[in-house]
């Protein structure tokens, strides 16, 4: 199945927009956004699947993570979002199950990704852009539809004797709840672990007052007053929100790159693949000199700025690697422009870092250096004359599992640091990038911040900035036997050591769902239990009961 | 393989001792103890391979874990260990690949859990025993060796231009080092992610100065003054210890427990195993009435102190459902005895934690409660009357992953707790079993330790401390039924599930080493590009390369 992969996956757009939605209802009234599921059947990313019952697939998840993302920056009147359905006694069914069947196990593991990915943003949208979440549970809420759920500040479910929330994963399934359901039931929510340990175990899951009780939802109401409860706590909820008033939002136009076989072009962002090394480059193109200098200036280039234009382009780059290309193991990340048009722009994001617009940029290129860090696939990274690893596009360096810098005595090559580098942009672990690499020397961190200039390579190479400087003789043998050598590894055990050696540190819910609950899912999701001929997953839908082995392990 | 799983495992035997340690030689010269390796190659667990090279397989770690837990009992005079190898040139070569190329999934999985389990006591036995461990690496330190190494507080290497310290796992194995090397280099050992990417992808690993530059060990010294560096660090350590002086040690004995097919059978640990429902029944008999009330008694009463012995047997008893047993699924706790006893235990424990024997008491039994919640098997309390669910024991009750409570009129049941239950028994996570359980309602925590007296069933359950309980007439359906709905669900999925659901709140080393990195290995341990007909395990030391699907996931 490995092998036919890519050929497996369906093609995925990860561009979008409300008018083209197939599955959600965008709809507004003032303050409130109303965000309705209604799962087009027929609409799914392939044919050999229906989407039956607001079950979903990657196609659906796109539309919500683009909703997510256009509430944020052409929606700054948004306070509060209810998340509901549109289907009559059905909330969600969660992620489709025949979807995920027929899906390779990479398809599984990237779906499931974006799909945490997704749900983090909504927490990251309610935790730092004061848009509140509450999902609105008409009727069933089973698996990915209840993660869906808990990723939302607060849940009502309606109380008809019927409509239960359910976590059915191990029981119907095999699986585990793939999207955080395990790590947000007991951390977020903090439900007690034998409770826990009951509600994942059957599938009927629990409804009514006992589902308060067991903290799984936030309140139960009957049918006749639920539709005015969700809209009154949606009120409240806005009323916590500290959003701008009156202002219009930016419009998120589409990214449209060119894209060959061999490359994807935007126009800061190009990557070049190449297939026999199973590498691709993947070059960022600093700001221009002439650059917006306030607020103003800001919302009337809109998505035309460079932060917003290159990081949209960033993160749609990182999402086609993935999804489209999984035989590309390393990816070389350069940056080209003038560094100093990149370290105002960083000065100019700080300065005004309360305006809603620059909050909202700030935000979106952590989230997508987030995207990076998460993104399986080895990342090194080369600086080299005229490159631009300056401030936040050093995080491009730092986020490389290793970097190497030329050390030319002809053609000087400089990176910088800015505050940008001092913790604007955390990694999931909730530290700095910098902070993260120094965990053994934290001096080093307020020594390099404190650095007056640029870094040549030998300061680079001294402060621990960068992990080699070869000189020009050795320079060109050097990079590419690190890019070689990196490519006769086993895949996997690249993917295993990356996900340990990248989140040194404190541990957070969110490196909690990629650590731990993720990786126990890619065991289970190849486990024979699971996935062979007679596990749970193939058998569900069928005439045939599941066959375990039973050994626990 | 996986059905053939048990008959595939060597039997194992936990109980040893230095006398007919095969593999290692403790010796002592005062306050130093030297741990040397030195394993013999045709004394491995099975005949189908050979440790050469000082390599490893199980039966060497048991050596080793008894070792550690004899310098805690037996040797109070001991401060520092010296952990080095008798073979020349070699310290350790690691896990034996042959032997983990043989082994089933279960097996592979068991093993590193034990393993890592052993390194945790040499940590363990540092921080809370004053017990300081130097690893004297006089030669190659090659994987599961440099794992060892990590799990002492310095490393010394030699530097004789030939021996350095290397994790080859990845680049020859295409496996994950499995006994919490990647953890600890970056989060012990706070080595740069980007220095270990490197030194985790490339076989012949770092050695003289550079390893001391990247933190991979401490010192490095050449040959001609090894021996010297070594002896006066270890007094230097040494002299930084709290163990006491002048106290004569207590002798660990053997445990003998009597086996069958069906039962294994302890002084106060039983255990009774029902093939047909895959599952077992651990029953503990407390403490009787009479005990030691002084700190001389308990010495005096040595390994039959009810606390040390009860534990010891628990201890064991686990480790056989894990390696001998690993079709029973579902472990069924129960105790059996009057709770006044075991509180009197809790209190006099308490009253002389400062003692050195206390304190090792309280450690162990810290430590065998954690690898109960590390056993991937589920985990149900049984309350009956009779029972002794009393302070420390009633700590199994909170390490289950649920708790039935009988609620007869005519037959008083009742569970109590103690100041055991209050924080000197740690989760791995660093939070009391009864913080963890309330992370959401930490007032519980306060309320439930000052309770006065017994709990009965309807204010255990009310105050949350038990799961469930039912009354006489729904008892044995409702325990019935749970037994065997759990036997029904793919055990994969349990295993996965539990360990995401018992431990949470904060994240350190430890859950690290056991949810994310133990969860990927798991994971790459079942992968064709390892354990594949053309995977790299099975590659290994034969004429052929390893052929990937180089798909990343």
């Amino acid at each position: 199945m490995e092998a036919a992969a890519k050929a497996a996956m369906p093609a995925v757009s990860f561009d979008t927009s409300p008018d083209r939605y197939r599955h959600w209802k965008l709809t507004f009234d003032g303050p409130i956004a109303t965000l309705a599921m209604d799962v087009d059947p027929d609409a799914g990313l392939s044919p050999d699947y229906k989407l039956k019952l607001n079950s979903y697939d990657l196609g659906v998840d796109v539309e919500l993570a683009d909703a997510i993302q256009r509430l944020r920056f052409e929606h700054p009147e948004v306070r509060a979002v209810v998340i509901t359905s549109l289907k009559e006694r059905i909330f969600c069914a969660g992620a489709n199950i025949f979807m995920l069947r027929g899906s390779t196990h990479a398809w599984k593991v990237n779906f499931c990704k974006f799909t945490n990915e997704t749900r983090l943003a909504m927490e990251d949208a309610s935790r730092h852009s004061g848009i509140k979440f509450l999902a609105a549970l008409n009727g069933i809420c089973a698996g990915g539809g209840y993660e869906l759920a808990l990723a939302c500040d607060e849940i009502i479910l309606v109380d008809d004797g019927n409509s239960a929330v359910s976590l059915p994963e191990t029981p119907l399934l095999g699986v585990l709840p793939g999207t955080g359901g395990l790590t947000r039931v007991v951390d977020k929510r903090k439900v007690r672990r034998d409770l826990a340990d009951v509600f994942g175990t059957v599938a009927e899951g629990v409804k009514g007052k006992r589902a308060v009780e067991w903290r799984l939802v936030d309140a139960v109401y009957p049918t006749s007053q639920f539709k005015q409860r969700v809209a009154a706590r949606a009120r409240e909820l806005a009323a916590t929100s500290d959003r701008p008033v009156d202002v219009a939002g930016i419009r998120l136009t589409p990214l449209a790159p060119k894209v060959s076989d061999t490359a994807i072009t935007y126009s800061a962002v190009d990557v070049q693949i190449d297939r026999d090394k199973r590498a691709a480059t993947l070059t960022v193109t600093g700001p221009a000199a002439a650059q917006p200098s306030m607020p103003a200036d800001i919302v009337a280039a809109g998505d035309q700025f460079w932060p917003l234009r290159a990081f949209r382009e960033l993160d749609d780059a990182l999402l086609r690697l993935r999804i489209a290309e999984p035989m590309i193991g390393t990816i070389v990340l350069k940056t080209r422009g003038a560094p100093e048009p990149m370290l105002a722009v960083d000065e100019l994001l700080l300065a005004h870092q309360n305006h809603w617009l620059v909050r909202e940029i700030l935000h979106f290129m952590k989230r997508t250096l987030k995207r990076l860090d998460l993104t399986s696939r080895s990342f090194f990274a080369f600086i080299e004359p005229g490159s631009c690893f300056a401030g936040t596009l050093f995080e491009l360096a730092l986020a490389a599992d290793r970097s190497y810098m030329l050390d030319h005595p002809d053609e000087p090559n400089a990176i910088a640091l800015s505050r940008m580098n001092g913790g604007p942009l955390p990694m999931s672990n909730g530290l700095s990038r910098l902070e993260t690499r120094f965990l053994g020397e934290p001096r080093r961190v307020t020594e390099a911040l404190a650095h007056d200039g640029p870094f040549d390579p030998a300061a680079a190479l001294d402060a621990g900035l960068v992990s080699f400087a070869p000189d020009e003789l050795d320079w060109d043998d050097e990079v590419r036997l690190a890019v070689e050598s990196r490519a006769a590894l086993s895949p996997d055990a690249l993917t295993g050591m990356e996900a340990n050696l990248r989140f040194a540190g404190p541990e957070t819910m969110e490196t909690k769902i990629f650590g731990r609950l993720t990786a126990w899912q890619n065991w289970i999701f190849i486990r024979p239990n699971a996935v062979g001929e007679k596990g749970a997953l193939t058998a569900y839908g069928s005439q045939s009961r599941p066959e375990f082995d039973f050994n626990r392990t």
